[in-house]
């Protein structure tokens, strides 16, 4: 039998999927399964985008441009103009979902053995892109007890070698849902710019911040703007996660010119997907507003509730929706199995995703978990409470 | 300014963009430009996969399964059982295009500085995947008086390898149209089984099969059931390009499990395209014979005119809707370049491919193009009388 490649069996598992089989089984004794881990919302998509996908005049279903249309390029110019960011459509490569414009990223600005510093814990996937591309991560602790804001920048100076190609951040952040500074940005674009590498910003929660709070994005730095490269994706934003439409942001043109190259050996982003995206762009501002009271209300509701449990350590987040919570047992990974496989209250349980996956350095966030608050307010409030039921029997406190 | 990779550096550019300027410049001139270069087929996309994406019923367009659901595979198998072909729903992936599904083939079985074999000229693209693996594509030449037949298996032997991993072939063949009789297949399987190759087979012109002849599937040697991999689209099937769904199908569970790692990593297909493709499985029949006959109607019409023109050799194909025809000039690119800029009858030019780009031995196929039949009858026929015109003004004969 002719064997798998090296990089194949490295690839990282997605930290939920080895959960998924005990969540299926719960499901089949007919035990019900509230889903606090994943970042699915369970809100309704933009009409307006609906309507244009049921309302297409498509007859063949024909290669779009390899980097989007010009004009769906030049709404979303529109639409970073509205949030302060100045860019054209040359600037801007439409993607399958972010995930494929990380995965050009990589490829763009890193050759095998290559290092990209991380803050921890970060988007499992982004283990999966630098793997693919032999790309090494190199972790940065960021802490609970600060709500995981940015570590400090002699941190990151400390780890920054020949081999490093760039700083990669989530903002705001999956899984932790800390919202960075300006502060916080000045001091990255600094640093970049002092040791010639790319910043790399995740944005695709740019609009869910609370607490009055707004987002700087990286691209609104004049100063580096050779070194800025915005990952963006419609998903979260209008509720379109399968879509698969994103977008790859830089100012360099090289990088758009290299990254274009790696876009023609697939062709084109989904014509269909494009087409509901696209007219996403003119979603009315009041889904927004209603969209984040709705998150901020969860939010308050979540962490309010997970304080009341005993022993239970919260990263109060400021935007996206996750929180990451440190609990009073040693091993996430064993007490999420057990809560599908072992318990259950009136015929119901929860899943959570552990937090460990979200490291990079061994035996970090084996205590932690990540709770994704994308389900009504009723249903939220029974998940803590099971959670909590669960963590009392668990541990037999 | 930070620097890009080498491999970034090292992508190669798809061999037609570099004349889309020259088009664009056309065009503008307002010189009418025939494509001859593109497999964007102008047949119709089949009435219940448009219907099926009109008449969707979804609300919250959320992510769906990492491999695709598990009916989508389900009727996916039942298709290829139509063309003998035994595989179940665990043996498939659905991917973003078979695009995608090269992409996981690549990074499953190869290494950085691993070998892939593959009969030259082949799909521009593979070097793509390739280089963005790291990946050394080792071309074995097939040649135009041979129709691009397999080369000798001898001629395979002497490229293997230890960094040797896997055998490459398109089948019905881009750009050569060349279908690969039982006999070519059977040998093939020989020698991947010799050597525990892998055999990875990309087949998504299966259909497109002429003057009686039927597709043989690498998926129906029981003997390499591990070493055999298929990557499939319904781009050209279903006249679907722009849906962006393909698949990959091996029985070997370790490269299927491995390939649903980079599967994850991406999240999921994109929802709409498999709302349509899934539909597309249950078009008629009908639409099959009524486009194979339409396409091989253009495929004898435009072999016999480009016979007709003096100087010129036809690789005759019998399958998908491609053929490499030999100019009587050094240099297609500076050609196709002039025929574009410089040339034109009663206000049309023709674009075509220029081969150099399928042809990874330096040198090889500069005197080639290629043309692909999706054009109606009456255009086609124009564009070949251009052409033949255009190769008399440009030679001076």
């Amino acid at each position: 039998m002719p064997s798998i490649s090296n990089k194949g069996g490295n690839m990282p598992q997605s930290p939920i999927r080895k959960l998924v089989p005990f969540a299926e089984a719960a499901k089949k004794r007919g035990t019900q399964v509230i889903h606090l881990n994943i970042g699915q919302p369970d809100i309704k998509t933009p009409q307006i985008a609906l309507d244009a996908v049921k309302n297409n005049t498509v007859s063949v279903l024909a290669y779009s441009r390899t980097e989007g249309s010009e004009t769906y390029r030049d709404k979303i110019a529109q639409y970073y103009a509205k949030h302060q960011i100045e860019v054209d459509a040359s600037d801007i490569i439409v993607t399958t979902g972010g995930s494929e414009a990380l995965s050009f990223v990589m490829g763009s600005i890193a050759d095998a053995g290559d290092e990209v510093i991380i803050p921890e814990p970060f988007y499992a996937n982004y283990n999966g892109f630098a793997t693919a591309n032999g790309v090494t991560v190199v972790p940065v602790v960021s802490k609970i007890e600060e709500n995981f804001a940015l570590p400090p920048i002699a941190d990151f100076e400390k780890l920054i070698s020949e081999k490093t190609k760039a700083i990669l951040i989530c903002n705001p952040g999956n899984p932790t849902g800390y919202l960075y500074s300006a502060e916080e940005i000045a001091k990255l674009a600094e640093l970049v710019k002092k040791h010639d590498l790319f910043l790399v910003a995740d944005e695709v929660y740019r609009e869910f911040t609370y607490e009055g709070r707004t987002h700087q994005s990286i691209l609104t730095h004049d100063s580096i703007a050779d070194n800025a490269i915005v990952v963006d994706s419609v998903s979260k934003r209008y509720s379109m996660c399968g879509a698969r439409i994103g977008c790859l942001v830089s100012k360099n043109k090289e990088l758009i010119a290299t990254a274009l190259k790696f876009a023609q050996a697939r062709l084109s982003p989904p014509t269909y997907a494009q087409i509901a995206s696209e007219a996403a762009l003119d979603t009315p501002e009041s889904y927004f507003t209603d969209v984040i009271e709705e998150y901020d209300q969860r939010r308050k509701l979540l962490i309010s509730e997970l304080e009341k449990i005993d022993g239970i350590k919260v990263g109060k987040p400021s935007g996206a929706f996750y929180c990451i919570a440190e609990l009073p047992i040693a091993d996430a990974d064993h007490f999420a199995q057990w809560l599908l496989e072992s318990f259950e209250v009136d015929g119901e349980t929860v899943m959570v995703a552990p937090a460990a996956g979200f490291y990079a350095s061994p035996g970090l966030g084996k205590n932690q978990i990540r709770i994704a608050y994308v389900l009504e307010e009723k249903q939220l409030l029974k998940a803590v409470r099971i959670l909590a039921e669960g963590l009392t029997a668990y541990t037999g406190k």
